[in-house]
This record gives structure tokens, sequence and C-alpha cells, in this order.
């Protein structure tokens, strides 16, 4: 018998649009297969108009819950019935667990998580530390926020979009205040500056991923002054970016996204099955290694 | 790589409850498997109230089409775009499609289907000749309106139920006016004397199945006394029942509904994937061999 997936076998949902390129599916089910968990998951395509159903659909289908991808990660926030405080202070949501009895579904936003748990494994020193973030659209904005709720000390941030950043450093300001944050001024120099004692260094704007490979958040390996900085990339594909190269150049340790990938995904999986996620044999079938 | 399910992999459901003990997400998973088909069989759990919502989320969520169970079967009829005549006859659905371009769903009912394409893959003779059906609720109804649109021309049918009965007989001298029907009596008899000259004699009552192996819907083999009559017992477990060991005993060659049960599968897999169903595989992976 080389099938797994009977009667009995539950739903685990990815509900946005497009996602049939996600390896989301692939990473849980290798997950799910190699712990014998009597899961499925799978991608169901929804819009914000069809969420609502999605969810009632879910509920129905006895699902155990769901990630919530675009554009969806806001729109989910009305359907809740409860709400990690880490995720309401970022505002969005990637994934949800429904209760088997009550069927409530709980919000949570493991983008962020995926982050910290990935300075934890590596044991990179983040509390009471100082770290410049270039990017806080998107993931940067969940980067951003967790970091300070996780206990960041000290958070410079670069992004060009100026009411994109306002927003993100006045919700810090108001809901995370024993964290110190500050915007930048598109001046490279001043970025340089605060570079001098930075701690972590986190590339999350899009810069520098496949197609784009040339592209770079950062102008040289001149800005990034001391060796003791830990050079963050969340891209991912190719494994090693310009942003990666030039911070060894300027002899500091780097890593890619891959593990803030995988740990957000490990994240989600320990909401839904309770058990770790064997991320070795997972990073193996996802041919990360 | 052992997990087959990625982003692309697509939803094909069963609609019911309960459906948890169903052998159907086995069935075609295999099959699926086999033949590399990008597809997943789940079971969603969806009463009469949720099967509006249910098929408006297969939509949404790009699924192929679902098998529908009790207590679905009829309700389904209210949400269909178009019906397959002889499922329209039959009044009842066990398989949707979803065009994948325009979504309107297609209801056929391959449970009646099913026992015609086990006769015909065995290469038994049904056209134009006499049946003797005892049971014509469930799965008999739609075996014996079926039989009557495939072309048996000769229906005699038994059933302690007047009501159901009735209601059979006079849809098939209706719809299906070329096919000759009558109903028999309890008086076992009349059932002896309508077998003298029987093609097939078709148990269609769950009598004699697992936990009531004891149970038959004849009381003797005197009651057959022609041995070239081929008798059929839709009931698969036990492999050979009682009404299958009394007919033995008076010469005729039987069969099990282990095949009706595949060919119901298979058909609605050729209305899902347009292939084959690889039944021998199938069979092995099932314990049905």
């Amino acid at each position: 018998m080389t099938n797994r997936i009977q009667g009995t076998t539950r739903l685990v949902g990815l509900l946005g649009k497009p996602i049939k390129h996600s390896r989301s599916p692939h990473m849980h089910n290798s997950a799910f297969e190699f712990l014998k968990e009597d899961l499925v998951y799978l991608c169901l395509e929804t819009e914000n108009k069809d969420l609502e159903m999605a969810l009632k659909a879910l509920k129905t289908f006895d699902a155990v819950g769901a990630n919530v991808t675009y554009p969806n990660k806001q729109e989910v926030l009305k359907y809740l019935d409860e709400i990690d405080e880490a995720a309401e202070i970022i505002g969005s949501v990637n994934t949800i667990s429904i209760d088997d009895k009550t069927k409530k579904i709980k919000g949570y936003n493991t983008d962020g998580l995926g982050f910290i748990e990935s300075l934890e494994k590596k044991g990179i020193q983040y509390k009471g530390k100082k770290m410049v973030l270039i990017g806080v659209g998107g993931a940067g904005r969940a980067i951003a926020i967790q970091s300070a709720y996780s206990g960041v000390g000290e958070l410079v941030i670069k992004e060009i979009n100026k009411e994109v950043a306002d927003e993100v450093i006045n919700t810090i300001k108001s809901r995370i205040p024993k964290c110190n944050v500050k915007l930048l001024s598109n001046n490279e120099d001043e970025l340089k500056e605060e570079l001098k004692n930075a701690d972590l260094f986190v590339n999350a704007t899009p810069l520098g991923m496949k197609g784009n490979t040339d592209a770079c958040s950062i102008s040289s390996c001149d800005i990034i002054t001391n060796p003791n900085t830990y050079v963050y990339d969340i891209v991912y594909e190719p494994k090693e970016t310009k942003f990666m190269k030039l911070a060894k150049e300027a002899g500091c340790e780097t890593c890619n996204g891959i593990n803030m990938m995988l740990w957000q995904g490990a994240l989600a999986f320990k909401i839904w099955t309770g058990k770790d996620m064997p991320i070795d044999y997972v990073k193996k079938e996802l041919g990360l290694e």
C-alpha cells in the first residue's frame, strides 16, 4: 500500500491566489507523511470575495486549519474568533487553526516568528540588540513588529515608501514602547553610520532574487564596516544573493531566507499537529540542502 | 521524493455524512497515484444543509468533481446545471463533474451503470433478457432503472415495501416503456415460477452481509430451478454470501458485488480524468483479490 490518503484523512488548506507555485504543499505533505499524521495539505484557490465562504467550508469539512496568503492576510482578520497578540499588532495572519469541537478560528502570524525562530536555532542573540532592517512592506512588516515584540532593543528601519514606514513605526511606538525604533532617510551615509554598532542587518526587500540577481538593497560592501554584524537576507533563491556576497566581503557571517521559510512552516505545523516538523527531512525533500 | 501532492494538485471530494469509513478515497487515490494524475480524493463531510455551500466551495477551489453519497444523493439535484438522462430518471446522483471553464455542474449516477458495466465486462448478456430483481430501495432502485434504460427486456421486481416498488415500476412504465416491468407478491411460489426462464437473478437487498450472514432474500435453493440463470448478489462482504451458496447448489454461476462497486468507481474516475481506472491495481490495493 503506497497511498496514505484514506476516508479519515483531514484537510489543511492554503487560501490565496495565485498559489499553484507554492512549495508549502510539498513541505507539509512530506512532513505529514514522515510522521504518519493523517492530514493532507492542499492549495484551495481563494480570493477576498470568497474567503468567508471558504472558511465556512473548511469548518464544515472538518479541516484542522489553513495557511492564508496573498491577497487574504488582512481580509481574514474579519472572520477570526480569536487572534494571537503579535499577529494582532502585525495586523495580518498567515496561519489559522480550527478548534475540533467549537469550530472557532484562531489566527497567527508565523512569518515574523519564523524569522525569530531561525535566529534562535542559529544561536544568534537578538534580545536587547540593535537590528537594522531594509524593507517593511510585506514580510518586512511582520519581521519588524515581531522582532520588536520578541525583544529586539533597537530597531532602525530603511524603507522607500514613507507612508508604509511611518505606519509600522507608529504601531511599534504605541504598542511595543520597550523597543526603540527609528526611520532612516534614503541617504546611504546614514545607513553606514547606523551599521557601525549593529548586531543584525536584515534585507527584507525582494531585491536580488531569482530573475533579478544583480539588484541589491545596498550599493557596495563599504556600507558595512563592522564584521561582527550578522547579515540576514530573507531572499533564498539564489542561495547566495548579492547582498550576502557584499556582506561576506565585509567579513560578516550571513544567511539566506531558507530557514525563515522553513520555520514559518514548522510553526504552523506545530499549531496544527502539536508536533515538531522534521526539518532535516523536509529540507532534503525540498532540495534545500 | 515520496509525496505526490503539490501546489498544482486538484481536489475531488466525497460529499456525505457519515463517510469516514468509505473505501473510495483509497480506491481513487491509489488509481491517481498509479496513473500519475495530479488529483487527490478527500472525504469532505457535508449534510443537506451545507450542500449548496460545499458545492460553491468546490467550484472556488477549482475541484474537478465529487462523489455524492448519503444523505445528499437526491438533495444535489437542486444544484445541478445539467444531468445525465439515466440519472434524471433514477432521480439520484452519486457523481458530479465541474467544468473547468464554465464551472457548471453535471450530475451522473454510476451506481446502476457500475452494475451494467460489470455485466458487460463479464460478457453476460442482458439486452432483451429477463431479469428478476429482489429489492429496489437504495442501490436496487438505480439497478432497476439503469437496467431498463440499458435494454433489459423484462424486469420482474420483488420488494417488501409496496410504495417504493410502485414508484419504481411507474417510473419505468412512463419513462422507459420499451422495458416490460412487473411486481411480484411476497409469495415465493410466484418468484420460483418467474425464475424458470430468468436470465439474471439479482439480490439488491443488504440481506446476508457481514454481521448478518445467515440472512438471505430466498428461503432455499429449490426456488432456483434453471441452472442457466446468472445469479448476482450486490453484497460483497462476505465474498460468498448465503444467496450465492444457494444459487451454486442450484447449479448456477454467481458473482458478488465487488465488481459493481469497482465499476461505479471506475466510471466516476473516467468522468473526472477521461482515463480508464487501473482496475487490477486498485483491486490489489483494496485487498479485494
